[in-house]
């Protein structure tokens, strides 16, 4: 595989409210962007903070997976993103070493890029995500 | 709180070679050091990916905050860690907005780097660790 940087990390939040708040006054980060990903059953915040980008994640369900994660084991980070070129074949090339894929073709995710999940079982333990932002092919940062 | 950019991300890992084999063969990441921080109990393993670092943590004790945090977890994502300057000011200023320190001042971490750690009860369950490079106060990036 070929990972450019960290697009985002991901982090489950009881309360998106109470989790702005938090980031904004404490950290002293900016939210930029608040979004419902409706078939995630999640609404996001975003923040960013040099390369990388902070999505916070509450759950608009109790059955989704973020209200899920949260019961099992608490508010905390859920998973990391990569930025990637050419997301099919990064998908290809993690199922050529055995890799478990959570989504074997992109789908849709929020800010409108191209998503797919690497199943935790076979990254020990780390919820792994690539995207790809199909709108603009010459990003690579 | 004023923070730069995301330093690292912290994982944890059962066994540093499996690790280091996944993230170099697998990612296709390059480890580019290995520490063993003693008063942490753990050994440490650096990549580099755009602007941030993923080090992974295997525990050297099973009664070491690594070991325990894989026996309550499981691998995975451990923390993640803010490049700062003035890492004093900082700390006065998350204890100021009613944050929990673990490190009231700041210690010596892997790769030279002062820092010190936030309480994940008063960061949304986010462990939480500021770094300062005393080293070369002209980073920013």
């Amino acid at each position: 595989m070929n990972l450019n940087y960290i697009e985002h990390i991901g982090i489950a939040v009881k309360d998106l409210d109470t989790a702005i708040n938090y980031y904004e006054d404490v950290l002293g980060l900016k939210c930029y962007s608040i979004e419902e990903v409706a078939d995630q059953k999640v609404k996001t915040a975003f923040f960013k903070i040099g390369q990388t980008k902070i999505e916070l994640l509450e759950s608009t369900s109790a059955d989704g997976p973020i209200g899920k994660f949260i019961e099992k084991k608490g508010e905390g980070i859920h998973h990391i993103a990569f930025a990637v070129n050419n997301i099919e074949e990064q998908l290809q090339g993690a199922a050529s070493k055995g890799i478990q894929l959570i989504d074997e073709k992109p789908r849709k995710g929020a800010e409108g890029l191209s998503i797919a999940f690497l199943h935790p079982k076979s990254t020990l333990g780390v919820l792994t995500e690539l995207c790809e932002n199909k709108a603009d092919k010459s990003i690579t940062q």
